[in-house]
């Protein structure tokens, strides 16, 4: 079960971006700014219009004043399903770097148009005045498709099409 | 919905170890050795006979050469099923120090004993001479109950008997 980096194909390109695109939530992996150490929460995580992961996150949450402080972060998607080995369901990891959507522009008008579409459970807070999109820019991922399927994806590798 | 810390009682305390007993698996955060940034990945999870959070991870996995390099990390525990708003199921974030256990020695022996009572399919792959056990150390954690549920816990919440 080594996991030796095998050659990124084109099936390897369409799990992971089956991974992103069906992610309702994920795992994100900031910088804890009280300690400097990893810290890892649980977010919302949806796709922009321009396939770009978003996030719908509270200026109150420990996670938010760490990307405010160090946008550089990390999101793993692809929950396992409640039969079989958990560790042996697809995930993805994404390194990225985060950025905060202003809530006045036009942008955050046309992201809340498009995310409730996917999320209709936000309409509870989207409105709410500490709750605002970040933007995750891709730097690089790693997908582990199962033991010894381990392929590293660049941010074109999540952006190209795929038949 | 703000994320205002709650007085810790014996109600977060049970909530917190529950979440941590019942893991199988985990989100893990450390630092990427190659870039200093976040890194997150999901490994197995499970006690140790003395309660500390424990994985089984691969010396070839990049969160294992990770944690090498700078054992600080943190661990999300506490899945949604598959109904409900995720973002309303706890979840538990563990912010730890990582040691590695001799795969040589006394306590890697009764530590692969317990741990196959809880992960029987790791029977697979126990015996590859890449495999070892990590002990996790609590130095902090943050339980999420829900939106506006929130509690910082101490090393001791997570360890003392509760009823």
């Amino acid at each position: 079960m080594p996991q030796v980096i095998r050659p990124t194909d084109d099936q390897a390109r369409a799990l992971a971006q089956s991974l992103l695109a069906e992610a309702r939530y994920c795992a994100l992996a900031v910088t804890d700014p009280e300690t400097g150490t990893p810290y890892v929460a649980r977010v919302a995580l949806g796709l922009a219009p321009d396939r770009a992961p978003v996030s719908l996150i509270s200026d109150l949450a420990h996670h938010t004043r760490a990307l405010r402080a160090n946008a550089n972060c990390a999101l793993l998607v692809g929950e396992p399903g409640p039969k079989g080995d958990p560790l042996t369901h697809p995930r993805l990891t994404v390194q990225a770097r985060a950025s905060f959507v202003l809530r006045e522009g036009a942008e955050h008008a046309a992201l809340t148009t498009y995310y409730l579409q996917s999320h209709p459970k936000s309409q509870l807070y989207i409105g709410f005045t500490d709750f605002g999109f970040v933007r995750f820019t891709p730097i690089a991922a790693h997908l582990n498709g199962g033991f010894g399927k381990a392929f590293r994806l660049t941010p074109q590798d999540l952006a190209v099409p795929v038949t």
